[in-house]
Parts: C-alpha cells; sequence; structure tokens
C-alpha cells in the first residue's frame, strides 16, 4: 500500500497503448500490481488504470508526473498520478439527516477509508454533536436565497482553509449554486434518493409511491449544473409493495442511500473513477 | 384446486370486513384456504382476496355470484368471483423478437400456467414457425399507418371470435389505439424493457446506454391510454456496467424482460392482482 | 398504533379458523387491520397474525387474554397476544466487533424498533463507549473454559433484574450454555456471518473464501442447542469475485451482517415471527 | 471478433509479467483491444486474459503458440492460445427436464454463444424430440449399474468422434465416473440446484424447504471426482417464503438453474475461465 501509485488516464485509442504504459513502468523497475483497462468502440476512446509497487522504482516519486509527461502528451491524454500513501481530503455537506454522515462516519473511524475528513459544513444545526462525537470540525451555515451566494462563498473559503480535495453532499438539501460546482467539478459526490433518472429533484420517495413502482432505489452521482443529472457512479434498488406507505419506503431507501453512498466513496478514494462526458468508469 | 373460488373485492374500508366476508363463506361450509387484505390508511380503502374450497359449500358454482352481490352491494365494493378450475384465455400480441414469446409458450407447455393460449397475433410473420410448434394459432395482419385501424377492428373480431379475456404484448412493437385499449381496460399486459418510469418509449436501452446507468431495468404494467403509463405489475433489474455496450444491454435485458412478464402472468393468472387508480395491489 | 393488539396462533388446520377468529374480534367491535394467515398443508397446520384496534373494543386490554382463551383451547393452539404500545425489552450481547451494535443502536436511536434496550452484556470490555454514548448500561462478563457458567447465572440475573424479554447475539463470540438458551427458548436471536446451513461455526469467511463460493451470505437464526442450526428468520447475500481478499469478504459481509440482523429485529419487535419445529413463519 | 487470439495463463508472480507480455503483442504488431489481470497475493500467482486483434499481427496463426512457448516457458506458466473464430464444440448431457436444455438450445440458436453444438446425450429418451427440433444429434444409452461403465464407454467413443472439446451436464441425473472426468478434466460443466456448499447431492431444494432457508440457490461448477465439489463458476439465488412448497421452489429454481448455466456457458465459450486448485478465476 504504502509504496503505490496509481495511473488514471483516457485518451484517443491507438495500437501499443498498454504495452507503451506497462513499458515505462517496467523500464524504471515498478512492478504492477493491478491493471484494467476499456477500449469504447463506439467512440474510439481508451481508458486505463494501473497500480504499481515503487519499491524499487527508479524515478522519485516527486518526479513521476514530469517523467511521464511526454507519454501523456503524445497520447493526448486526460491523466493523473495518485499516491496511495497521499490521503485525499473531503468535506461533508448534511442538513438534518443524519444517516449517510453517520454511515460515513462509522467507517472512516474503522479506517475502511485511505482518507481525511477535517470538516462538516451543515444549514442547520442538528448534526454539530454527531460531528463532536468523531471529533470533526463542524461549521453552520444558515442558507436563504439572499444569503446563499454569500453563504457559499464563506464556505469556499473554508473548503480553502482545510485543503479539501473533493466533497460529499451527504443528503444536503440545499442546490448548490455554480461557484461551487465549478470550483469542484467533477469532485463533489452527491447522494440522490432515487433510481435516476427516473424521479429527479425533491420527493422522489412520494414520487415513487404515486407511482406505484415495485422497486425503489438510490443514485450516487457527480454534481453538474443540471440537477440529479451529472456522472452516476454507482446505483442499487430494494423491492417495495402496495403494503409500503411513504414512511415505509423512505425507511427502505435511508438503508440503501447509506450503501450507495459508501460505495461510490470506496471507488472514489482508490482513485477508481474516470469520467467521460457525461458517464463514469469505474474500475472495481 | 379444481373446487378453489377467489373472491377479488375493494371497497371504501369499514369495520367488520374481513368478519363479513369471512362469515359470508363459513356460514356455507366454504373452508378460506387463502386470505389477504390490505388497508390504504391515506384513502381509506380495502382491498382484499380470498380463496375458499367449495367441496362442502352450500351454493353451487354458477349462483356464489349473485349470493354474494347483497353484500358487495352493502360495501358498495368493486369485486370479482373466479374460479380456478376455469382457465382464462390469453391472446398474445408480438412482433419480431421470440425471447418473450418462447419464455411464454415454454412456460404455457409445462403446465405452469392455469391458462389457454389459443390464439397469436402479429405485424410480421417471422414467429409463425415458433407458434405452429406449439400448436396455436397464429395471424398475421400488417400495419400501416392509414391501416392501423382497420387490421385492429380485424383483430377484435378475433379475440372475441376466440373468446379471449386478455392479451399479452410480448414486445410487441406498435401502439394500439383506443378502440383495442377500451374493450380490454386492465386486461392487456405489456413488457417495457426499462426500469420506468424511466426511459419511457423506443429505445429505452440505447437511453440507459447513453445516460450511463449502473442498473437497468424491465416493467410489466397494463396498457392506458397514456403511453408506459398503466399501472405496475413487477419490475426487476439487472447490474450493467461501462463495459456493456448497447448490444451487451439488450442481451442482458432480454432476460428481465423474459422474467418479468412471466411473473406478470402468473400473478394475473392466478387472479393475485387489484388495481386500483394508476396502480396495483400484488397478492403474493 | 396505540390501540393495536396482536394475535399470533398455529393449530391444527380445520374448517371455519379465519372466520371464528375474525368474529371473535367483530363481535366484540374490535377493527381488523391486517391479518395474514398461512396453511401448511403438507403438515395441515394453520399460522396466523390478526392485528386489530381496540378503540371500540368491549373487552378491557388485562382481559383479553381470558376472553380468547376458550376459542384458543378449543382449536388446540399455541398462541400469544401482544400489544403494540408495549414495549418488549432486549439485551444485547456482544464482543468485540462493533458493525451489528452500532447498527442497532442507531436504528434504536431513531425509534425505528417499537422496543427498550436497557442492557448490553459482553465478555470484553472494548464497546463500553459506544454503549454509553447510547446511555445504555453495559456490563463486562469476561469468559473462560472454567468460569463460563458462573458468568453466564450472573448474566441471567442481570437478564431478570432488567426484566428482559428477548436476547440478541449481536457478533457475540461464546457459545451460550444450554442454562442460558432454555431460559430463552426461541427468544435468543443470532446474526451468523454466512450463508447457512453453509459454513457451520469458526471462521465462515475463511471457509467461503477456500471454497471459492462467488456469493456470500448471513443469516440471522434462533438459537438452540445445537451450533448454527437454529430456526431461520432471515438472510441475505452479496456478490464476490476471486478479486476478494479474505479481508474483503469480512468488510462485505460486514454490511450484509448489519441489515439481516436488522431485519430480523424488525419482523421479531413486530411480532411478526412464529416457529413451527425448526421452521419459521414471518408475516411480512 | 474474427481476427482476436485470446491468451490464458497464470504462473508465479513476478515483476514484469504484463509488460513482457504486452510488448511481446506490441513487438509483433498486435493491438490489445482486453487485458484483465488477477494476482494473487497469499499464493504468489499471477493470472492474465489478453484478448489482441491480429489484423497486422506478424506472426501468422498455426506458429503463434511456438512463438509464445519460450516466454511461457521462462515464467513457468500454465496457458493457452485461443482463437474467437474458431467455435469450441459442446455435447449436451440430459435426462428429463427439459428447462436447461431449451435455455441453452434457443441461445445458441440466437448465436448468442460463439460455439457448435452438434451432440446430444441421454439416459432417457424424453428430450428427443426437443433436440429434433433444432437439428441436433441425439443418443440414447439407458443407464443401469452394471452397464454404466460400458455405455459411458460408447458416450466417449461418440464425443471423440464428434470432436467434442467440452461437456454440459444440464441437469443429468448421472454420475460420471472417472473415466469420463480425467478424460475431460475441467471441460465439463454442471448446474447443480443449491447454493453449494449448502445442499450438496440429491434433492436439495427438499433439503432447503426442511431447513427453513429464505434464500434458495444454484451454482454451476466444473465436475470433479468429488460429488458437487468442483471449482465454481457462477451463482445466483433466489428469495422463498414459508409460503413456498417444494414444488415452489422447484419451480422458482429452474428459472435460476437456466440462468446459473447459461452465464457459465458464456464465461467458458469466451475463454473468461482459469482454473486454480479448487477454484476459478472468472474475468468478466
Amino acid at each position: 500500500m504504502e509504496n503505490t501509485v496509481i495511473l488514471l488516464l483516457s485518451c484517443p485509442d491507438r495500437e501499443g497503448l498498454v504495452s507503451r504504459i506497462s513499458n515505462f513502468i517496467f523500464e524504471r523497475r515498478g512492478n504492477i500490481i493491478d491493471l484494467d483497462e476499456h477500449v469504447d468502440l463506439d467512440e474510439n476512446l481508451f481508458f486505463i488504470r494501473v497500480a504499481w509497487n515503487t519499491k524499487n522504482f527508479t524515478v522519485p516519486k516527486e518526479e513521476i508526473k514530469e517523467a511521464f509527461t511526454p507519454l501523456a502528451k503524445e497520447f493526448n491524454a486526460k491523466w493523473s498520478i495518485n499516491f496511495q500513501n497521499k490521503k485525499l481530503r473531503y468535506a461533508i455537506f448534511v442538513s438534518k439527516y443524519d444517516h449517510c454522515l453517520q454511515e460515513i462516519l462509522w467507517r472512516y473511524s474503522t479506517n475502511e477509508y485511505n482518507i481525511e475528513i477535517p470538516l462538516i459544513i451543515s444549514n442547520h444545526e442538528d448534526l454539530q454533536r454527531l460531528a463532536a462525537n468523531y471529533n470533526i470540525d463542524f461549521y453552520y451555515f444558515p442558507i436563504t436565497k439572499e444569503k446563499k451566494l454569500g453563504q457559499e462563498r464563506k464556505e469556499l473559503e473554508l473548503l480553502k482553509k482545510y485543503e479539501i480535495d473533493n466533497v460529499i453532499l451527504a443528503r444536503y438539501m440545499q442546490i448548490l449554486t455554480n461557484q461551487i460546482i465549478d470550483e469542484y467539478r467533477n469532485r463533489i459526490i452527491n447522494i440522490h434518493h432515487s433510481f435516476l433518472p427516473a424521479f429527479v429533484g425533491s420527493n422522489p420517495y412520494k414520487q415513487a409511491f404515486k407511482r406505484g413502482v415495485k422497486i425503489i432505489g438510490a443514485t450516487s452521482h457527480f454534481v453538474t449544473e443540471v440537477l440529479d443529472d451529472g456522472p452516476i457512479i454507482e446505483q442499487d434498488i430494494v423491492r417495495i409493495s402496495h403494503k409500503d406507505s411513504v414512511r415505509d419506503i423512505v425507511k427502505k431507501g435511508r438503508d440503501l442511500e447509506r450503501l450507495v453512498l459508501a460505495r461510490a466513496l470506496d471507488y472514489h478514494s482508490n482513485h477508481r473513477i474516470l469520467t467521460h462526458g457525461n458517464k463514469t468508469i469505474i474500475f472495481k
């Protein structure tokens, strides 16, 4: 783990990509421990995730990016080099519901995720105590239509101060404006309590109840300008029946939301996600 | 089985409904073998399915309806009396895809369903041979925009001639007009190849691919005037990934469609479905 | 909810049972809000769960048992009368793993269960703080082979002192002796981390890994004298692959265990379980 | 598809394996279209599946094996070179149940599998007509304890005559002796109607009913000398309840068996399976 580097890369497909990339690693005495690739034949695009051990790697960590740059330029690639031992820093936005926050903090406390969560931001004070139980700084920013932009600016300052890499919306009941979305493009993970694209917007469980569906879902996705429309990371479902009231559906859905968001964070924190247009490639 | 009667009933809820109904049966020496009821507290509605053995029932079969009528009137109920040993008669509408037809005919041949399928109607000739394998009459009605109403009138005549109770659309790629829908209100079962209400209309698998969902579904529902909007009977899902092309999704979905339609038919032929507005109660 | 009574009853099947029971309720002006019954045709046994509202019930709560006794005797029934507004009292036994305890306590704190949890017993001190977070009394009884019987006797005294109705083994890593099992026959709920009857005993995840299964499970069951052999209440599964190490399997299984135990407790606390021999009837 | 070669290889892990193998392909102008690898860290073993396009490959097809041999020897590997355009030939063994045979033949008829099925062998005559529907040769070998070895010898001769690569046991109700198992080591695919290792042997559905499980399963595995103990290829499950009789369980299980066997055949025919001891690696 300690010496693992992960390359995430996408580029137009062409011959020899796997060979050239694995050679780059092999020639510098890296040992590949995991390699997964995918070719989108329709769009002629190549996606790869390679993890290698750097124990005997001849390039020092701080120079790997530079060393790989010529190859990446030649491939016309979008790419990133990620170090397993550098913990990504996440902030969590919440409102009043505690289940998603509780789930993530509990997993965080068991060291399931290789991350740091130094900051929780909320538009309500309700979950302050839960944050305190886990010794995480909690900031309260009440939101009104008028104050929204101003409050978000303060939130952005906090995100910078805490050196936050990514944001998790754990049932945060406010729509973020573009000033935050732009700053954290494909770095804000939301959990929506429906099987998207069904039941976009508010009260999806009530919508599901009214439509009489036999299965409900939850969806974790990256946040974009369009509500509930960003690249989907993970989804799951649970069966319901005519016996389930809206309240029962909310209860069943709650368990889905927790697990779907937890899995999305697992993929994300392990550098398993590449986005392409409005879709994700998840290297499991 | 042979002597089983099934009452399906819905009415405004009030005290004593279960007792009054079970008494009606008990006093006439029927033996209840299955009873399931449901109260919709929001709308104050009562739904019940009772099956009883008529071996010692003091009311002859042909008079049961009449005998129950006073109670039903008192309850202001929608209701039906169904005899397990009277096989419902289904017609199947198909186009070119064979998988749903194949599935139902195979199950039909194993006597899994307590039904008759005397008639298959298609707007293409492709599945004539499959119908012949199972010795079922097959009629070919090519559909064009101009001829549609006329062809449907002939189809309706056939449905009457064959004394068809219910219609199954087994991937029938035409939209029925109201003249058939009205005649078979809540008696036409469709299979739609998406997790409704997501991806209404044509090419749902392609829509699913484009949206980048991680799970696809299939939905069996009753047909109404509004496309893909009728009461949902059954749904199921299967997981997909970025590795799945539209062709892979179609293949995975095919297996879903078969099973979801087969289950819907199972519920329907065993008198396990009550509709209420745009929703179904499924007594499993 | 407040005025709801639930009858659970099993007896040899015969004609008129539903009618006689629903009449008993109706004649005393109870309003049935839920009724589910099941007949085991192989063994000719009848099982029923009826819930009714006692707002206008002519029998006072404390006399319902007595009033029903003649009918129950006539039916030769095993039965119980349960009051929704009387909270059952559960004790939880734990060892070192916190996930199941955490799950139940969190749900308990959201009032999801209509129960009391006044007591947690452990053979380790690790989870004392978690108990304290939820203000629940925690007792530490270290277990050795020699001390086991003596410690259990003290535990039994505590169970009595706290007026405990039922016991939950939330990954309690000790095998209970008969002195506790006898006292709490069909009232001790265990969670076993395998898809029983596969992988009985210790280290089921390691057993699963060695066998190379593609799916793992968790099972909640009542505790009997035979290890992992009591009546099964609930099971669920999750898919694994060759990529999953024993550690990954443990992690995936943990989420299963939590949910399966939580569901079992939901059924149990809502009086939805009847046992019959080594099997359960779950009225959902 | 036409020009695709697939290498399946396992060997002791060491540095540079991916690089050396992808180089072998790249240097000869092959274009890798799919690469998946797995390292078993416990046993220090390396597994890889690589598919490449040979349109511009400088080594003629018939010489690829030879060309790769030095590398394979150096790695001390077990390996195979497979050509996508060379259809594997399967024989199917059946008894009286038709559902698995029906499923595979239907999929075969839709060209879902890239295989040939020239031969069906049965110890009963029941499914002769189904074989005839699909124009496949059907041989009837009644089996008694005394005749078994002799009949199997004749079956082996047929397998050779038809140049059969692999055998599918589609609910074949006889236990094969070692003379066939040895000849087709890891090339006989069975479907067992339980969630192995639970309910080994005969009547698993009845065993499941008796144990009162809440979920049943089906397992496809390679056949070894030990009954129902070979490497597992695929498993799936379906939920049951106390309402399900053994007959209901059989019906639900039937649908599982079909799909699980169909998936196993999909993996197998696409060269996606490596075995290692008693386990499989499935490259999806």
